[in-house]
């Protein structure tokens, strides 16, 4: 029963809406003692934030976070942590016209079906503003992750549309608008990007995340299951209609002798299993494949229809982005620490105490 | 906080291991007054059962259920169902090289680390036979989607390995023991299946399955979104790598004006969403593909380690599937419907006395 | 699995420490289309503030709630609702002493044992502030429980110390500093209270609170009862040591033939039960009584221990109440409010739409 | 959420009714490595059984449990354990009678006006024998709880109707029928009890229970705290009306000068607090009283409602206890136990890594 809490012993309860006084979360559960302010979460928000290029949308908001509780001088004290985050730039006017319609794609027909009422301003709480939150949550868990396991998250994009994007270069991801780990793709990039503005159309992108050094044991079956729980946050992420964990859809076309990834004291020989084995981690690194679809809100018109239920046409003017999938790396990163973290916490609970004689096989593949 | 419970309103707790003396589940949260008996449950077990074809498993198991509570003359109470399912079947001896070293594709390493102690035998709790439990608590809940709303689920296979199925005839599903909707395939794989065996490999496969029938309005936003926790249900079925809903990978290459399902009064013009927009159901089909691997357990020899970290050799002999997706798809829908019946009492509890005035769109692509 | 969130359907997740920047609450599953503002809120605030008499703590705080999401337009939207409170009087220096020592009957020993820290400031999160937020929470329960089912909840004190006070005037309760149903101790009170500041000393007290048109059939049992989670939230309010239902402690003395509430068609002949049995509400008056301790802060020196474990003395200066139980009953009438509107979320999900022949027996004493 | 489950980390989920084929429960989350058979379950089962003395419902369940999951070569293995007991006593034609009227003081018509529907025979899930399967799930955290911390959990009646009963020998507890701590009130006890059930009438009780041994840091406040799911815990047993911690309902008219316990380095002065500050325990003794209601089925006849609605006479025949306190004891110790474990996992999943440097001050009153 989750609603808008995400997590079970390292809980996340979000609240808010894009046009709203504020947006924020409760971070519930944090272990005590971890060095946090500010600084550490604002960079986060500043890599996921709108405005930080002209491919995406041009809402200037500063996402500037304060912590409200949960800290004090200057470590977490094991209570509820509290992270605000002000809306000030709120174009209502951009969306007027949507309250009468429904936007092709968006969530107002089923806000409005399952509630009775729905907030429509920028999309109300079905906005991908509400990932901002998540974004701040995330980069205290990470924190705690690095420190404690010495883990590492990071993503980026690998398709937009129908150019797919190699990852050969890592130290590229912050230095285009893309989350691109490539140099090679970023002008062919641009161009098709700018095209697809001009023509008030939009287009899906796949994005890749991983995490190295997990330890080995997290998950539990049969429901607590880790790739269960990957899957579950990712697929909640707004846009997002498709993941795999290793090789994915590939392994349908696998065989068995190909699939199995082969066990050695040095590692594993490969990670088709994508870092998680019957639910729980293996030690090798969890990878993750994502397809996000193409934002809802394009200039060209669509049918629809309108409150009374009756025909109607729907454009949208205003802000909005050609490819959601471009700022959805940073979420995507902080999806996986939030359910890593949650699943460390209770892997402690449960087996805390216990001691294998079988040694661990190292995490890199050998 | 799942561990071995799915759900929250209605709540499935599952327990058992393949050699032990029973497996089974709890079913807390049913709603009273639901005509109920084993009549009901072991039809869906017998779709599911190993040894119904010389192309999964040899293992014998009747697995009669049992219902030992929550039910009183012929209706459930409200109180919690149990069933029970007693394991008749279990060779031991054909795992007995198991205990000693770990299986590549197998949870055999992960829960020994986990758990520092593990049950060997058919793959303890691993094993895909904890499925059964799950096909009953289905068909509990499906018999009950049924009588309230008509919702209909169903599945087929559509891939096995390189082979594509259609899905042109769905009265075949039961008429082939790949579970394919259609006649065109059957020899070819069984062909391919015979050659499998013979080589002692396996490979993987695809499934669909679809609801049809789902009220508008299931799933809240953020975290308990109904395609979130379907993927999370899907992902959590042995062997799973990749779940997508609607267009899923696809959605990568598509355009926003392609994307976008158009509304009219008579209902949406497209299913690209798959029947859930904003984490909440549409009205439409409810769309799902899932990707299976193929089957660790395979005669060929693998490179694995033993109990004390050496290099060791791995093949299984004994009772294997060379394709664990052919008994996925009473499973898929299974969990779907568990999905589902949890959201409907969610959406009841909140949104009850929700009224609406503009009309819902028909469910069927206009 | 709560940590810092009460409930399940109607869920409240609170934050915040006495002298950190803000307190607040998140509730999430509030059922849409409730009319709500901060006009709904606040007065139930200022019932519960310090400073609305000289027998309570002399902090001034305005305790100002902001609603910072949640409603549009004047009506819940069914996505989670943000209440804050900002701190603004913070007098630190009052509390100098004690981060160095632990008080007798406060939190700052297992506190510090729990977390290997603490914020010693006005009890941290230990405070009894960290009521205002449930007391804001309960407000909105309240208003939907009354819109609902005309529910009423109300409650006073019954005794201060050795003080006995009867319930013969409800009206009496808004009109004098103790929240007493009764015009006929107020003197007596007064006096009392004042000695015992005078003496550095404080004293316990009892509560008395219950609800009125309550529909019959909530709680789900075995451990969703819905005495046992007034309990809960009863004896989880800051100080209190007892809970009862009903008859409470005097069943102990009981013989069946008195106990046992008789059912005629007019009503139920007593209501030993409190207005629960089995767990499930029989739609009589929940009636529940509370046992306060005294103040854990008083003036009168105490022998504790130093950080370093050694014998210390401490003695409390500055801002103190003589009797907590004093700003109590706002709080437990919240609590009750927020337990009742969980389990009729609860109740509406399984058994919405269960028909019953039998028909109910009136709610009031016949 | 709980239903039918109590507890987060450490899950129960209880099933059955007293007249179906069988009762029981699985315990989800427990720590892998516990060695674990019937053997160390089944003597505390028998200490609760109905027929061990003419003071209990005469009924003859052997209440035999079979352990169907979890445990591999006896010891567990992390997964869910499953707890079977098989009904094999259940007259039915004792209860004809009941299907048509509800009994003054029993869950009958509460469940009725719920569900719609009810399960008659023996009190159907109302019936106190649910509570045999809490007392095996107990047996397993008690065991494990002694092996971890050397955590030792006792209870015994002090009062039976107007006949109190001292705590001043622990080693009669299990010498008398009536679980008392003392050899000076069986003669007395045993003559009231043959009155009471010669006059078809019964008596309420109350009962304390200690856990000794308990280490300091368990609970989570706000609303994780012990002695609030220790409240809940214990209301939830059948016909408990009132629960107190510590010094209870004394704490009203104790000062705060007594009631605050002092602290030294050789240990506390006191224990009012009954073990628990803030929400977490001290270290010290957890100490709870609970007031137990009179049995409701008795011989002298009561008024009541028949399933029309219509004025109808009760009387109980067959077998009922006079004093359903008196197996009350082995329950109370199974759910302190239970709501114990739960809480030593959680807090080594928040706080597992924690180091503090202030000495801990010793359990035992100095």
């Amino acid at each position: 029963m989750s609603g808008s809490t995400l997590g079970d012993l390292f809980r996340v309860t979000n609240f808010g809406e894009s046009h709203g006084p504020a947006i924020g979360c409760v971070i519930d559960g944090c272990p005590p003692g971890l060095a946090l302010s500010e600084a550490d979460i604002q960079p986060e928000l500043d890599r996921r934030r709108p405005g930080t290029s002209r491919h995406v949308t041009q809402r200037n908001e500063p996402d500037a976070v304060e912590i409200l509780s949960g800290v004090y001088e200057g470590k977490t004290t094991g209570t509820p942590i509290c992270l605000l985050i002000r809306n000030t730039d709120q174009r209502s006017k951009d969306y007027g016209n949507i309250a009468q319609t429904f936007r092709p794609g968006h969530a107002d027909y089923t806000y409005l079906q399952k509630y009775g009422i729905r907030d429509p301003r920028g999309g109300g709480r079905s906005s991908a503003r509400m990932t901002a939150p998540m974004v701040g949550a995330g980069a205290v868990a990470r924190k705690w992750l690095a420190a404690q396991f010495g883990i590492e998250i990071r993503g980026c994009m690998t398709a937009i549309g129908e150019i797919d994007i190699p990852c050969d270069d890592w130290s590229q991801v912050s230095q285009n608008p893309f989350f691109a780990a490539s140099a090679s793709k970023t002008d062919e990039l641009e161009a098709y990007m700018d095209a697809l503005r001009k023509a008030g159309d939009s287009v899906g992108a796949r994005l890749y995340v991983e995490a190295k050094g997990v330890p080995v044991g997290l998950g539990a079956p049969l429901f607590d299951k880790l790739d269960a729980d990957i899957a579950y946050a990712m697929m909640g992420i707004n846009a997002v209609k498709g993941v795999e964990i290793g090789a994915g859809f590939e392994s349908v076309r696998q065989k068995g002798t190909e699939h199995g990834d082969e066990l050695t004291p040095q590692g594993f020989l490969s990670n088709n299993a994508g870092g998680v084995l019957g639910g729980i981690s293996t030690g090798q690194d969890i990878t993750v494949n994502i397809a996000i679809k193409p934002t809802s809100s394009i200039r060209s018109p669509k049918q629809s229809i309108d409150l009374a239920g009756q025909p109607a046409t729907v454009e949208t003017f205003g802000r909005h982005d050609p490819c959601v999938g471009i700022r959805a790396t940073p979420i995507a990163e902080a999806m996986l620490a939030l359910v890593l973290i949650d699943h460390v916490l209770r892997h402690r609970a449960q087996c805390g105490d216990v001691q294998v004689d079988t040694p661990r096989i190292p995490g890199a593949v050998a």
